[in-house]
């Protein structure tokens, strides 16, 4: 999930690359890279970590001015994050330079050939194979830059996007896709092209698609599309809407503490407009039939990491409310066993930036096994919703911070209306229960910003807490997956060692890890929801209390059976049972950003991880 | 889960009872505490910790001889593990005694009213009501301590078993059983009661019954059963064919090392005989009809700890041979939501005890949605078993090491055999590919085998890593199972933070844990299995070894591509894909227990952990 901006026109490259890697950071942190064509040469900095210090290294050593230029922002995966391993990469006599997103699974093999046929190479990249190959492929009498890429592409195997400069054609920029994200963006007198609309939005908003298995050729006076073969392609237009502004911080230090304070709009603008003028719910693209619909017989949920536990509380909800069975599976996991689905099964994606690789390749699965597809988020127009049957947006606007949020809120609103709309269809409820519920839903923006008014303790405990060695989580029913939730968040942001468990599996095996001080949080469901799985979690309190641990207790206002055994009591507003983790998540996202912070830590840059993650 | 031992006859009741505790030590060791009844005073002893504390105690202080008495090994769940809150529980008088195993549901409102009534409660424990109602309850003028006892347990909510004593009737035990185990030893002139019949098979094996809704009265010249009502019950007997001798720890320092290195035994026993004369499957007690099993349309997996991982080994395998769906979840979770059961569900339910109380629960409410159950555990004639439709058991012999290890292996190898069997029933194999893979599992002792005799590095690379603050473990498909189970063991016996991830998870997170030297253990699957899977976890090594992970590689002999990305490669022999589990987790299992002694840990008696856990 590299970032990745290519640039030709008469502007000064070197600036409009640096403004859109900014933009791309959230991708990957680890290493960055530029290079310019000046006269018959290519020119290289690279720097190891952050674009500051490849920004410093620029300041100190300034490249040649130039108008075509590309760089690269990188998430390790072949080769530890260092300035040799940095992209670009070039070929033995620096004429060709390669930037890459993806990994090229074949790579010991070709490095093999080229190694045999003399090639010297320097890194340890699968990427720094595909620049050596360009040398052989390239012929310098043609120039035809694309067409070596053409043919250099059909040998490889994995997931890539590439964007490729040579000297010797210094107006040029091609670039190649095969299952990982690039987009164009056609300007007057010079093009762009990146991993994301968001890198060059400040200087055109008309974008052109890239579509799997296409090479696209930039120059100045326009763009060539073909595909591998060489046939050509005609190039589809479309406009971004996008507001660039939104992603600004807003006042805040990071990002993060901006779009947890967003929540209750983005909760609010995610059920805008969701109830028609009869009355009925509504989604935003549906590709499929109300029968089809009524056909399902059971529904899958795939997704990866915040968006896996936004769909483990769809499973409450969605059997609850159609009793139709649902499963929830990791997406890296689904794809290559052998999940049994057919035309009978709706499977449900969820994807913040609707790019995630191995959510992607699990919908091209369950589609080949004719399953019904509804995609789950946040990006309009971007892969998996494009290649789904039906999309639900999470009107939750940009989301910076690597660690999900508000994103994360969404989704499970977008997961509860999906629930309501199959009983909608279905008929497993009267249209007047699906209007309570949505009514309930609609109070939930303020429930949530009730939780932000008076989450100052959490901060304080937080800080208390920035030394301890580890932190559990238990849960229980819809609880259970917001602990998972609050422990990812803690991974995510202090690196702290967070399990969250089921609360029930405690005495199972983990319950030897308690000992005396270690901070437990305990996410209590609703006494008023099913009593006995109230008792049952008061007694898990208790038997970790009785062992020495230090609880921290989520529990709705009024429920005073846990204070007893609780040492801090967080309260949050009473809603309905299933609708409790919009209001019960907040606190924990905001106990593991202080915890950080008080940690000296980033929060919105989490060491290791990048926002999109497009490789699987 | 707490262990009850109960004795009258004319042997020092003392010995009896201390021999039966030394026995069911193993279903909790918090505290311990013993009662006899000497002339017409109760005379207790209990100490905090092993029943060792308890021992010495004795020695110092002993007990008046008596041939009435009772003890009790404690697994805390109301109130710290300390002498106060040790059972027995005593009355204000001191005339009454009771131990008690389960949880009073209503304790604080029967405390409130005991108080009120001006009774003064010392412990924090649920259980010390009883004593205080059965004082209130109890009439010396008919001295009928079983009528007494019946009255208070219509009065309690909750499961629990009850034993009681009562100074004025010297030569009475009476007990009450509700979802909580409880057996009787009838002998001549004297008489048993236990949470498990190890406690007094040295002296009798003839136990009986006693079913939920039952109070016994224990005398020496025999037992009286009824139900809490008062009306009589015909005791059922059956003989124990148990061999108390296997329990014993065979020249070996910890019960974990000997069931260890018995695990080729115990897979080999678990498959002898299960192939007929006429080459079918057989399961050991089938109370369903194989049109039955034909109309099942999915399967849902029901267990807890190692159980359930055994149990997402099974859905790779039930799925793949059978094409039945299969979902697994933990049974405190599948209990208290609205799961989606009917009468064409087949319910899965795995326990080594047969009494894990969420696992007992669970069935009894599948039960009641009409499901089928088929039981997997280790334990002739327990609970589970006796409610179930269909028993498979695993014949690992008793398993005292409180860390499951040969009862999981077999576990999963029960289950390899229910999915051949429904495989076989539907027709979705034939007979030869069932017994192609029989053979398969029949040289699957041999393979185990390979794997203890070469795991001497293993221990090794455990005890230099003895100071290590984490440990993380990943997995793709069956390794994914596995990968769980060995962070589950070093959880139990190290009490080291040890997160499994299925490894496609890792970069949508918990990335963020990796640090310079962390060990990351990678269980990775065949290569000759499903290529793709393989060839994502080998990336998947490079990218934690890229942000300076320690990486510990499980790999079948001859998969080489693992080896350049490895810091420790740890083989094992080549089996068949889905039964790689089964050598793949014994590394792993001496990896935790190694690690454990080498930080001075008690392996077989893990802190705040029972063997049998008869608590929800």
């Amino acid at each position: 999930m590299c970032g990745i901006v290519g640039y030709v026109g008469s502007k000064p490259a070197l600036d409009v690359v640096m403004n859109g890697l900014r933009r791309l950071e959230y991708r990957g942190y680890d290493s960055a890279g530029v290079v310019v064509v000046a006269g018959d040469k290519l020119a290289t900095r690279k720097r190891a970590g952050k674009l500051a210090n490849l920004e410093a290294a620029l300041g100190e050593l300034p490249l040649p001015e130039s108008s075509t230029g590309m760089g690269h922002t990188r998430w390790a995966t072949h080769g530890a994050p260092n300035d040799r391993n940095a992209h670009p990469h070039l070929d033995d006599t620096g004429s060709v330079a390669v930037i890459h997103n993806g990994i090229i699974e074949n790579f010991a093999a070709l490095r093999a050939e080229l190694e045999a046929r003399g090639h010297e190479l320097v890194s340890e990249t699968d990427t720094e194979v595909v620049a050596h190959l360009l040398a052989d492929e390239f012929d310098p009498s043609d120039g035809d830059l694309a067409g070596a890429l053409r043919r250099v592409c059909r040998r490889l195997d994995g997931a890539f996007t590439l964007v490729v400069t040579h000297a010797s054609v210094p107006d040029v920029v091609v670039a190649a896709r095969r299952n990982s994200p690039l987009v164009v963006g056609r300007g007057e007198g010079e093009n762009f092209l990146a991993s994301d609309v968001a890198a060059f939005i400040q200087y055109t908003r008309n974008a052109v698609e890239v579509s799997d298995g296409q090479v696209v050729e930039l120059r100045p006076e326009g763009i060539t599309l073909t595909d591998f073969d060489g046939e050509p392609v005609s190039p589809k237009e479309y406009h971004v809407d996008w507001d660039a502004s939104a992603a600004e911080k807003g006042g805040y230090p990071y990002f993060m503490l901006k779009e947890i304070a967003e929540q209750p709009k983005a909760v609010a603008d995610t059920l805008l407009g969701r109830i028609d003028e009869t009355g009925r719910l509504a989604l935003d693209e549906v590709r499929l039939s109300e029968e089809d619909l009524r056909d399902v017989d059971k529904v899958i949920v795939i997704a990866c990491g915040s968006s896996y536990h936004a769909g483990l509380i769809a499973k409450y909800a969605i059997e609850h409310w159609t009793r139709l069975p649902v499963e929830v599976e990791v997406a890296s996991e689904f794809r290559y066993r052998d999940p049994i689905i057919d035309r009978s099964t709706l499977v449900v994606a969820i994807s913040q930036s609707g790019e995630s690789m191995d959510t992607l390749m699990a919908v091209r699965h369950a589609r080949e096994q004719k399953a019904r597809v509804i995609a789950i988020c946040n990006t309009n127009g971007s892969t998996i919703p494009r290649e789904s049957d039906a999309v639900l947006y999470t009107h939750a606007g940009p989301e910076v911070g690597v660690a999900a949020t508000k994103t994360f809120l969404t989704q499970v609103v977008a997961c509860y209306l999906l629930g309501l709309f199959l009983a909608q269809v279905r008929g497993t409820k009267f249209e007047d229960e699906v209007q309570g519920i949505v009514h309930e839903l609609a109070a939930m923006p303020e429930a949530v910003d009730v939780v932000l008014d008076t989450v100052e303790p959490v901060r304080e405990l937080a800080r208390s807490l920035a030394d301890a060695k580890a932190v559990l989580f238990l849960g229980r029913h819809v609880g259970y997956p917001v602990a998972l939730e609050g422990a990812l968040k803690l991974k995510e942001l202090a690196y702290m060692h967070a399990e969250a468990f089921a609360a029930g599996e405690l005495k199972h095996g983990p319950i030897a890890l308690i000992e005396e001080g270690l901070p437990v949080v305990v996410v209590v469901p609703s006494p008023r929801g099913r009593s006995v799985i109230h008792q049952k979690i008061v007694s898990n309190i208790q038997e970790v209390r009785a062992r020495g641990a230090r609880t921290i207790v989520i529990a709705e206002e009024g429920d005073e059976a846990v204070t007893p055994y609780a040492d801090t009591v967080i309260r949050t507003p009473r809603t309905a049972t299933l609708l409790a983790p919009l209001v019960a998540t907040v606190p924990l996202q905001v106990f593991a950003c202080e915890l950080a912070l008080a940690r000296g830590l980033d929060v919105d840059q989490p060491r290791n991880l990048a926002k999109s993650v497009t490789v699987e």
